[in-house]
C-alpha cells in the first residue's frame, strides 16, 4: 500500500491537503453492529480543532464531519465508512511566498525532492491539518472498543500534556479521566502545572517563537493477548502510529530510557495472582511483554519538537538553491501539545481496534 | 498479513523457534542483478552470533546460513531468496522448568494468554534467536543498497553501543566506520569507554544480573526523497522496525527528547546551498523532514532494557495462578547491546531497501 | 486489508451505498506529475451512468464527481486523490419491501448471514452503483498510462459487448477503437449485430425479464515484463479484478476454453523477430506467458449472467425463514452489458497501472 | 507485497526454483491449537509428485517435506510454519540448451524481459514444480478447516478431472469423494471416461505432443457468510488463486458461460427453507452471491491448456533475436491435469482458510 492507509483489519485511508476543498477518509473493517454516536465524533474533532483557545492557531475551522456511508439506522453495517471535512477557512493567498522558499524544518524541500512538485499552500499534505481525519477514525475506533465487551470493562485510552518545554508534572505517568484532562486549555491534569504551562506558551507566542514538550498516553483495560510476535508487536505498531504524527522526536514505553539504567533484578516485573487474574507487582514493561499486552496499563511518552513555523526571519534557500531568508506569516500554533492530545489518542485507538480484530485469529 | 512479514516492496518473512530444528526466512522483492557476496552475509551473522566473546551467552551456535533460491551465477534473479539457519546447540532440556512457570518480564504469560499454548523451550518464537533471520535479510539489503548508485556514494548504515547502563560515550552521535566499532568486544567506538563498559558487564555477569543501555545507528548517504507522507513516514517505518526488536524501551530521532526543550528558533535547521546541493547547517531533524529523507545523516538512538533472564530467585506464578519462584538456569547474555548492534543495522537496512524501491513510484 | 481496497502500488479504496448520501473513493499511489483532464473522467462516468439510453435502468443519476485532493494546478502531486459522487436520485422508499424478503440471486441473504444487519435500500453496498467509484479510478489510471511513455505508444484498453445472450459478433476478439464501440447504444462495434442485440434487449425488457452475455476487453501496447511470477501473475490479478465486478460467471484468456481442446503443437505461439522486436506468430497465450506480459494484445472474455432483478413473481423466503414471494419493483437494467463495458475497462486499467509501478522494482 | 505471498490472514510465502537445492515456504496466520497429521501432508504431496504414474513426467522426486517450526507436541502454536522440500532429481545439465533459446509458450522470454536475467534451469521459478509448496500449505489449511467446527460438518474441498481434450464426463459437476477420484491414475471419478482419457494421454505422449482439458473443484460445507463485499469477493479471491496456477486459460463459477445464455427468470436461484436453514432450489450461483458464500456447493471449472513442452521442433528466436528452432528434451508431462487436481484443491483451501479467519472480524 502507498502511505495513506494505516492498519490491517481496522484500517484508515486518508486524503486531503491543508487548503484544498476538503479532507476526508475511509474507515474499513469496522465490524457490523456498533452503535455510533455522531456527537461524540464531533466532540473529538472539536478537541483537535484550531482556534479552540488562545493557546492555538487563529485559523478558524468548524471542522464539521459528514459520514457518507457504512451506517444504517444508527449502527455500523460492516461496510466502509467514508467521510469528509470541508476546509472552510483556507487562505491559500497567505502562503504564496512559500512557493519559492523552503521553510526550515518543514517538509517543503523534501516533498519537492520526492515528487518534483508540491502543493505549497500551507504545507499541503504535510500540514498537521491532515490529522483531523485520524481523529474521526479514532473516535469510531473508540466506540467499537467500548462495545467490544458488553459484560466487562472496556479498553480506555486517555492522553494528556505531561511537560511543556521544561515545565513538567511532578507525578509519574498515570491514567487520568479525559474530563480532568480537558479541564484546562493546555490539557494538563495538574492545575498548578497547567497554569505555568499556559503562561509559558503565551509568553512564547508573544515572542513569535514556539515550544514543544511531551504527551503521555495510557491505555487501560486492554486484555492480555493483543499484539503479534516478531514484527507486529503491539508496541511496534504503536510506535509506527505515534511516529507518523507530525513533530515527534522521541518515544518511551513503560520505564523508557530511565529503565535502561536499571539492573534486570530491579527492572523485572514480578508476577502475582490477585483474585484469579495474573498481574504484575510493578509495570516497567508498560503493559506489553514480548510484543503482547499483559493486561497492565499500556503507558507511552511521546516527545514533540517546537513547531517549525516562527515569526523570526530565518536563513534558507529557494527552490533553485539561492540563499534567501523567510519569516512565518501564516497562522500557526505556538505549542502543538494541547491539540496533539486527541491526535495521540486517535492513533493509539486505531492500533488497539486493529489488534482487537487481529487477535480473533489467534486460536482455532 | 500476520506478524511474521516486514516491509512492502522489499520484504522479509521469518519463521523458527529457539529450539526447533531451524530458523529461516524468505526475502522477496530483491531486484534482479545484485551481486551477492555470501561471505559478507555470514560475517554479519557472526557479529550477532552467541558465544562470540566473553560478554555474551555461552550458547554456541555456528549460525551457518544456507541460501536456497533466488540466486543464479552469483547474482539475484528477482525471485525470492529462501534461507535456513540450523539450530545446532539447542538444549530443550535446559528449559523444561519453564513449562509451568512464567518468567518475569519474559513473553511466557502473554504467549499463553494469546495462543493458549506455548513452545516453552527457551522462549520459543519470542527468543532473540529469531533475529538471526533479520540479520541475513539485512545483509542482503546492504548489498542491494551498495549497488544502487553505481556512479555515486552508497547509503551506509552503522550502529554502535553508545551507553551501557550509565557509562556513556562523551561525544554526540556520529557515523563510525564499522571496523572501528568492531574493534572492541562491546562495539563501542571509543576505546576508553569501551573498556569501562566491558568491566561493568563482566561484573554484572558475575553477580548473575543484567544491564541495558543505548545503541546509536546512523544512516549516511541516503538521498533526499525517501519516505512517504502521512502514515509511512520514513521514521515511522524505522520506529516500527526498531521497536520490533526485543527489549526496546525508548527511541529518539535527531535531537530527541532534548530537542523538546528547545525553542523553535533554536531547533529549526537552516537551509544552505553548498556546491550545488541543498544542505542544512544543523541536523536536529535527524535527516528526516515531514517523514522524508533530506540527505543529512539519519540518526537514531535506541534504548534497551536489561535482559530479563537473571540468576537470582524471583517471585512469579505458575500457569494455574499459584504463587511460586523461579531462577534463571538457561544460557543468556548479561547485556544484549553488543549483539544488538547488527540487529539494529539489519532493521534500518530493511527499511531503507524498502523505501528505495517505494521511491521509484513517486513520479511519472 | 478489508475488502474495500484494490491494488498494491496504485490503489483504490471505495465507499458508499446505493441510497446513502454519496459514493466515493481514494486513489493512492498515483505518481506525481500526471496531467489530469477532468472532462475525460466525467466522460467515463457518463458511459457507466444509468439512464444513458433506453437499454438501461430509468434511475436518473448525473453522477458528477468531485475530486477533493491530490491535484495542484492541473497535475497530480503524488498524494492521494479523494473523490465523491453524490446519490441524487436515490429513492429508498422504493425498496422498503426488501427489508424482510430475500431477493433471489441477490446478496440480501448473504449480507445478513455475514453481518447480521443489512442496508436494504436498493442493494446497499452490493448494488452495481458501487462501480461508479471504480470508473473514476480507472479514468485516472488511463491518463497515467497514457503519459507513461512520452516517446512511445501508450498502453490502450478497450472493451466491447461481444455477445448478448446467443447473439454474438461473427468475428474473433480484436481491438476496437472506443469511439467505434460507443457508436451504438449497446456498445457492440459490429453495427448489424448491435441492432439485433438492441432488439433482443428491448423485447426482454418488455417481458420484464433480463439477459446476459459476454464482454471482450483488449489491452494493447502493454510492454513485455509486467506481472509477477507465482501468485501475482498479471492474469491472476486481472482475474481477481474482473471477478470482483457484479454478475461475472466466466473468464477466458487468449484461446480460453477452446484452447484446452488443442494439442500443444497447435497451441504454442512460435516466436519470431520482426524489426528488432520479439513477437509471436499467433496469440493463443493472450499476451501473457508465465504470468508476465509478452507485448502482444492481452485479450480477455468475461461472461455476465442475466441481471437478478426481474418483474415476475419469484419464490423466496423472509428473514425469519418463512416461505414468501417477491417481484421486482425498483428500477433496473434488462441487460447489464452496455454499462459493464466501462467497468471492465476500469478494472483492467487499475491492474495495469498497479503493475506498471510494481515493474519498477524488478531490476537493480 | 511482492508476488510470492498469497492471502491476508492465512498466508503462504513460497520460494524455490526447479533446479535449485530446495523449494519451500512459510505458512503464517495458522491459528494455535490445530492438530497436524504429517502423513496427510505428505500424502497430498504424493498426489502432486512427478513420476507417480505412467501419465506423468519421468522426473523422479520423492518430495519429502520437512516442517521446521510452528508445531509443538503435534499442534500448531500460532507461529509461522516454515518448510522445505529438497530438489533430489534436479538435472540442470538437461536444460543448458535453454539458455539461449526462448521456448515457445514458456516464460523464458517474459522473465528475461522483466528481470534481465533468468535461471534457465528447467523453467526456474516458472516451473510448475513451484506448486509443491502450495500443496503443503493447502494440506495445512485443510486440517485447520476440518477442525474449525468441532460440532458440525467441516468444509470439504475435492477436485477431479472432468475433461481431457474433448473426452468429458457425461454428468454435470458434483462433489466426489477424494478416494473415488484417486481410484484412477487420471483422477476422473467416472471409470469409463477415465479409461478413454488415459488412452488418449498415452497416445499423445507417444506422439511427443501434449493436451489439456478441465478440472472441476467443489467446496462443500462452506457456511454462509464467507467472502467480502466489493473487491475481495470470495470468488474474486478464488479466481486469483486459480489463475495463479500454471497453464490456466478459463474459469467458470456455477452456471458459467452457459448461464449467460439464460434469462434471469431461468437463472435465478429461488430460496426455500428446509428444516430451519435457508437453501436454494437450484445453484446457478455456484454457492456465492454478492461475493459471499450462501451455504450451497461452491463449484468452479478450470480450463488448462496443453503443456508447452513438446518433442517436435518448433520455430523460435534466441535471446539476441536470431531465428532458430528448438525441440523439447527435458522431462515433462503429456497432460498436466491429473497432477493439477491437488494444486487446484490447495489453492481453494488457502482461500477458504483465509476467509474463515477474515469472517471473524465481520461483527461486533
Amino acid at each position: 500500500m502507498p502511505g495513506s492507509t494505516f492498519g490491517q483489519r481496522f484500517t484508515l485511508t486518508t486524503f486531503g491537503e491543508s487548503h484544498g476543498p476538503a479532507l476526508g477518509g475511509v474507515v474499513d473493517g469496522m465490524p457490523a453492529g456498533v452503535a455510533i454516536d455522531l456527537e461524540r465524533i464531533q466532540h473529538e474533532l472539536d478537541r483537535r480543532r484550531p482556534g479552540q483557545s488562545k493557546l492555538t492557531t487563529a485559523r478558524n475551522e468548524s471542522d464539521r464531519v459528514s459520514l457518507l456511508s457504512g451506517l444504517f439506522e444508527g449502527r455500523t453495517t460492516g461496510t466502509p465508512i467514508g467521510f469528509t471535512i470541508p476546509n472552510a477557512d483556507a487562505k491559500p493567498g497567505d502562503y504564496s511566498h512559500n512557493e519559492a522558499h523552503y521553510r526550515p524544518s518543514h517538509a517543503d524541500y523534501t516533498y519537492d525532492a520526492k515528487f518534483g512538485v508540491r502543493d505549497h499552500r500551507g504545507g499541503g499534505r504535510a500540514s498537521a491539518r491532515e490529522t483531523a481525519a485520524r481523529v474521526v477514525a479514532g473516535a469510531l475506533a473508540r466506540q467499537f472498543l467500548e462495545q467490544l465487551y458488553p459484560q466487562g470493562p472496556a479498553p480506555q485510552v486517555s492522553a494528556y500534556v505531561e511537560r511543556v518545554q521544561d515545565i513538567a508534572m511532578p507525578s509519574p505517568p498515570a491514567f487520568y479521566d479525559r474530563s480532568t484532562v480537558d479541564a484546562t486549555d493546555v490539557r494538563c491534569p495538574d492545575p498548578a502545572t497547567a497554569r505555568r504551562m499556559e503562561e509559558r506558551i503565551l509568553a512564547v507566542k508573544k515572542a513569535g517563537d514556539t515550544i514543544g514538550g511531551s504527551v503521555v498516553v495510557v491505555a487501560q483495560g486492554v486484555p492480555p493477548g493483543w499484539g503479534e510476535p516478531v514484527f507486529d508487536k503491539l508496541h511496534a505498531d504503536l510506535a509506527k502510529a505515534l511516529w507518523s504524527l507530525p513533530a515527534v522526536k522521541g518515544l518511551e514505553l513503560g520505564s523508557g530510557f530511565s529503565g535502561t539504567l536499571m539492573r534486570g533484578s530491579e527492572h523485572n516485573d514480578a508476577f502475582t495472582s490477585a483474585s484469579g487474574s495474573i498481574r504484575t507487582t510493578s509495570n516497567h514493561s508498560g503493559g506489553i511483554q514480548g510484543g503482547i499486552s499483559n493486561g497492565e496499563d499500556i503507558t507511552l511518552r511521546i516527545g514533540f519538537k517546537p513547531v517549525a513555523t516562527i515569526l523570526a526571519e530565518q536563513q534558507t534557500v529557494t527552490r533553485d538553491g539561492s540563499a534567501s531568508t523567510i519569516a512565518g506569516r501564516g497562522r500557526h500554533d505556538p505549542c502543538v501539545l494541547p491539540r496533539a492530545v486527541p491526535m495521540v489518542e486517535a492513533m493509539v485507538l486505531l492500533v488497539l481496534a486493529d489488534h482487537a480484530l487481529r487477535q480473533r485469529s489467534a486460536r482455532l
